[in-house]
């Protein structure tokens, strides 16, 4: 059927501009590149562009949402772990501009009214969720001790990957998954209950 | 001497534009401020503003750096403590603009080429050197145990609270202080010798 053939060929067409949208904002940044750069090497006119993706912002939002996707098939699945974070972070290495999009996007997008904001609220919450089940995990395998606060480790790991990928993309000799597995080794060999419980 | 007001009148009016900037980035944030917006409140043409800054990039980067000057003379003189940097980050809690241009225009800055590179490459080092004598008194004083890897400890810190500002820009609600405390207290509560050290 005619319809059928169209519906492929619009989702072909929709991975070739996410596809293309990323190597464009890769080479130039998020603030400069454009919808009209992005249109042109796909073949398209901006309109019919925006055909496919509403605006700009929804288009790197899917950028950034099919990225995700793809994490969480091919390192986080069946069940999280935190081998399976430093993986996304390994290959995070490889794919630079992802990163440099996820960054620029992720401190654009919090200022007030913003259309992707509402996307990057709802990842947050995501990215807690896997971390929190591997902390869990680890901790029901005795690698993790029982009186650490799940939600604040899980917090800090997110705060403290999203602030090495920053250094790291002004300098790539950092090492982010030596890092992060040291922060693990922290929390690991810690005890860090609840404020104001335990030693000080 | 009317050269003497004249080098008066132009540290005012630097000083003028750097705080309109600052308010327009906080209005529009960084992609959509525009030199003209400024130029315009401040009651100069764009070349005249051009005079003052040569680029919008050299002019972010002195928003961010005389924030930087104030901070270090209210906050950190005459030696950085811990407690100084939780003053910081408390500050920010009032200048989401500000906070919001830096994670911003950290993020954009980190493409090759970038003319504000450089700016955020020392600017890592000298906040990193900022913890790090804190750390450094913090262990002097038997607050800190004397394992702690001062510059891992620093490392850690500044991650965190790069990743805690732009998680708290899209949510408010989140206690960057608090946090930031509890992460001190992880600290000080565990020994973290160099890896490979200690027990597992």
């Amino acid at each position: 059927m005619g319809g059928r053939g169209a519906y492929a060929k619009g989702v072909a067409k929709r991975e070739e501009i996410l596809a293309v949208a990323l190597e464009v904002v890769a080479k130039n940044g998020c603030r400069k590149a454009t919808t009209s750069e992005i249109a042109e090497r796909v073949g398209l006119t901006q309109p019919g562009l925006m055909h496919h993706f509403g605006s700009r912002e929804e288009l790197y939002q899917e950028v950034l949402r099919a990225r995700d996707v793809h994490d969480l098939d091919e390192y986080y699945a069946p069940n999280p772990r935190f081998e399976g974070f430093l993986s996304v972070i390994q290959h995070n290495t490889q794919v630079p501009g992802l990163v440099q999009l996820y960054a620029e996007f992720a401190a654009e997008a919090s200022i007030v009214g913003h259309p992707a904001h509402d996307y990057f609220v709802e990842r947050y919450a995501w990215v807690r969720g896997l971390l929190s089940s591997a902390i869990e995990r680890a901790q029901e395998e005795g690698e993790m001790g029982p009186d650490l606060d799940v939600a604040e480790a899980a917090d800090l790991i997110v705060a403290t990957s999203d602030g090495f990928q920053v250094e790291w993309l002004h300098d790539p000799t950092i090492d982010m998954v030596g890092r992060l597995t040291r922060v693990w080794e922290l929390l690991r060999r810690s005890s860090w209950p609840e404020s104001g419980a335990g030693p000080t």
